[in-house]
């Protein structure tokens, strides 16, 4: 069967982009207690993009180490043979799956009290950009039979923004700001309009993004690097905001966010940063005045059943701009550098 | 009858504290809607010693304006005089009262949604160092007969104390750790305690507070001054603490906390702090991969029904360190600017 | 000025309905702390047809004694004079406002713990169906200029649907379902499509409530008759409900919304129930093993702000589904008895 | 290796109670991913007491196809094997443990949103009274090294009790009932203390049992056959209770918890009942008007971890009030059998 794997990553010096190349290799065969899918559609995630694209900073040793590179986490695919375990817990061959790339362990403390996100003993199975790849009983999600393979790849990034939402407490007539209009941002405005918010608005460099936004619900769109953007943002919503998102990754986005938060509001990190990326509170202004909440977020816990639920009530297919066949692969991630699509999607199944 | 007034703030380049005299004032009357309270036992608050000691910064013009300047907002006392209207709505000549200083309107929405702590146009009563005094209906609670009005003069401290460990969400089986054990980290390890917390590690730079702390249930006492103090915590506790409450008003406090806080823990701010106070969030490892949980706090809401109940099953008897009577009210100062007392008292009614 | 008073309720024996009457009567003054208010429009709510057509039972010889009585609580209109303290909290002549017929006292521990629908001084003041009333600047709430006056009457059931609907916890991915389709149930239909709900129910007498709620957002409609509704309505979601509402007031539809409640799902029961209504709860089905969570609910708390918020995000206008003037009062009351409308509002500004 | 088993079940024609017999077994061995834990105590469950002295209704059947039945499942005790996976996980030989005997399967929507006690496929482990047993990892939890093993056997109905105080909703200022001065019982009242009520009050048939909760930090307990005692109880607290736990399976105890519950409190029923076990709540009185909230409750779920670092902090030792050798298990049930003993263990490594 045909794999992908990232065999460069960016190098700065040389000025070249990351590599990945199809190569043929071996049937994965399931243990006792996995399933084996054949995957049908793979999207390429921002921290894919990353790797091929971004400072990989202190992790660039580690990375290089692992070259050639097995990738690709945000999978549907049907199950195509499984173990007796996984049969027995009512898996079977044919069933429409969503995946989980992390492997939990559920022997730790953070497992066993509702944390799985912060599991001791995580296992990151990142193989998804295969025909075919195996996966323990405990990380596979069934879907209802006529559910929509193409969109559903994107319930894995779901999850987290699922995730996200819950923590900015979005609810009825609470206004709410995101930080970027990519995959996550197009999800969590239509997730804030289903959580009761009475005002959405967008952030994000490309015109095109905004466009898509109010498209897909939000009620205003600013490029950050307007003038006086924090005021018009505050303006439109007739006062700061009581949620805001921030999952860029850029300091000044983490800035801005902080800026915009309202009084007793909620404000949600869920990005990866760079190196050294502080955020300066105010602890008299933010933090004693305007008893302002601040929450970090590394992934999401628990989301995926109510993933598997919300997924056919959002517009996905808006979101996936870009849809290539695996012997495409090229073009999908020459496609992806350009940063002119939310989500770009592999068909792996030809 | 008898009230004490602000007459001098600190003056750093003179070198002198500030003053407090008592003055003869005329009796007040309550309005329709008021009750009249004779003032039992009021309490001198960290507040109006930062007022008498320290650099009021971007305050101090207002505040000389105000002089001389009446004060006093931790008051217990006897209900002497009602308004028709406080009657109707069953407070009665006799009864024991404490007070909320904070007058809410009741009109705004943040008044109206819970969040009366942010009301829009809230008033401050500081006449507690008085005889009597009159308030509002809507600021006077009742306490049961039997009640003890020396220690119920810290039930409004108590309110702020209620507020941060709800904030904090101390419950069964997480670890804590209190910034100081003045009035209220003294509060806050009893609370902790009867909230459920497995271990409580106060930080104080006083030997005789930690002390007092451990003998009103902490487990373990350090001054932060000590090398690798944030080590030590840590490993007495056994990791990092679930929940973090910071009510000193020193940065460097504001910063220990930080670095105590466990992953997916819950820190609150609940200090007033000097100029440009800032908190440098990491927000790769603070708020990516720790998921840490940042809560500013401006006082409390909705906590003196509580308070009431609650003042009554802790130890606040041996928070009060010093009484004076009224006549002797320059000495419970002199005791106060000392700095070794977690609370000094005055009996008002000679 | 003219308001419309109930003088007389339905007698069962001579088979007659309540009557309603337009008297004049003087113009109120509003006190210091009170707002008059130009009613525009005054809508007729289920309690009031209660009284009208319904058994009174044990309330029967008290509303008799109340004859001619003063009714109407669900008001929209303007400011047309204030007093000194209203206006000191920021209400002016022209203020377009809402009403909250409850007048909470603000000096209960219910109310100053955020449980006002539980205060111990409530008044209720039912004047709404007059050309003008006045208020305690307490019960009013300002609207944006550009809202519209007509659906704004609809504010205060709003805040009773958003109650219930936060009680039931709906969320993300959960299913719903909704007894009764009348102005209320057609507000839930389309608060539990904003809070995230995956799949919304609802079960109504009359055929053409069904379709409306369809159209507002209903993914299926159910005639409690129906034989086998239970096990179609649970067919149709895929499983019992993860929320259940009750607001009918029919002891039938309280048996089956327990029904239709899923393990650890949350069934809330908001109507007003006649004489001995028993909900027969099987301690060992539906609290052991199927963890079930029954809540009671009476009106709202802290709600009115965001109702004011949502009320523009929902299609008031398609419940409203008939208009009379003021003069024509008789008509609306006829409209209400023939139960085919959910929301008769009476235009009270001619 | 020695284990109990239940040879035979009450018997209501013949008059004889259950009977125990300790029987010669093979040493079991652990799976790949499974320990060996040589039991060093083992504790008697209300559920095992039902089963010998009870009446089994619908169950009597199945339990008898059964018998000879390996039972047990309150147990603490010492890694004695493990398999390569659960070491790899952490779990080695000598760790000190304690068991879940439900066994989840971490793969259905239930286990992966935070709900594995409402498991699709959960299977229940009763093995505990036997020298050895072995579990997969995900049911053991290790202890500190410090850790008393006698108390810490009552860690897995400590799950269950941390679970029903934190549905009850208990926090500062709560007043709490509790129905039951059992092992539970016994227990809630040290948690309701912990978790900040202002007064705890315990029903019980038992005098001693009453005395004992009153020890351990109750401030009323009350005989519920004593006549009024629904009024003395709410008399004593000075209101109804905020929060009421029922946990003894009698519908009297349930229907005396819904009469205690005040307004907007929190009714928890966690117990097993019998047949047709019927309680009666009042739509209009409990629900409308009194805004009741009951829940019901099935076990717990992700309470181990903090269920190992309260028992520490509980006094479990006064609630175990005889210890047998293994050798002696016969006095041990007939110790069970008279009833008045809170909690019976059974040391198992002689």
């Amino acid at each position: 069967m045909k794999q992908l794997f990232v065999t460069e990553v960016r190098d700065f010096e040389k000025n070249t982009m990351g590599k990945v190349e199809a190569r043929e290799v071996s049937m994965p065969e399931p243990a006792d207690d996995e399933v084996r899918v054949k995957v049908i559609y793979s999207s390429i995630c921002g921290s894919d993009t990353h790797t091929l694209t971004g400072h990989l900073g202190e992790f660039e040793a580690m990375t290089k180490a692992m070259l050639p590179m097995p990738f690709g986490h945000e999978v549907s695919g049907v199950i195509d043979k499984v173990g007796p375990k996984a049969e027995a817990l009512g898996y079977h061959v044919g069933d429409k799956v969503v995946i989980n790339y992390a492997k939990y362990c559920y022997a730790c403390d953070n497992c066993r009290s509702g944390h799985e996100n912060l599991c001791n003993y995580v296992q990151f199975c990142m193989n998804g950009f295969a025909e075919y790849a195996c996966y323990h009983v405990q990380q596979v999600f069934k879907l209802p039979e006529s559910y929509d393979l193409e969109t559903a790849c994107l319930i894995e990034p779901l999850t987290i923004a699922l995730s996200a939402a819950e923590k900015a407490k979005i609810s009825f007539g609470k206004s709410v700001a995101i930080m970027g209009a990519g995959g996550l941002g197009l999800m969590l405005v239509q997730l804030a309009r289903q959580a009761g918010a009475s005002c959405v608005t967008v952030f994000d460099l490309v015109e095109d993004k905004l466009e898509l936004a109010k498209k897909l619900g939000a009620d205003y769109g600013f490029d950050p690097r307007e003038e006086g953007v924090v005021e018009k943002a505050i303006a439109a919503a007739g006062g700061k905001y009581d949620c805001v998102l921030e999952g860029t990754g850029a300091v000044s986005a983490a800035e801005t966010a902080l800026q915009l938060l309202a009084r007793d509001g909620d404000g949600v990190y869920f990005a990866m940063y760079g190196k050294d990326p502080i955020l300066k509170v105010n602890l008299h202004n933010d933090f004693y005045w305007d008893q302002k909440h601040l929450h970090g977020l590394i992934m999401g816990s628990g989301m995926f059943p109510k993933a598997v639920k919300m997924a056919r009530r959002l517009d996905l297919k808006s979101i996936i701009q870009k849809v290539h066949p695996l012997s495409n692969y090229e073009q999908a991630f020459a496609d992806l550098y350009t940063k002119k699509y939310a989500k770009v999607v592999i068909k792996m199944d030809e």
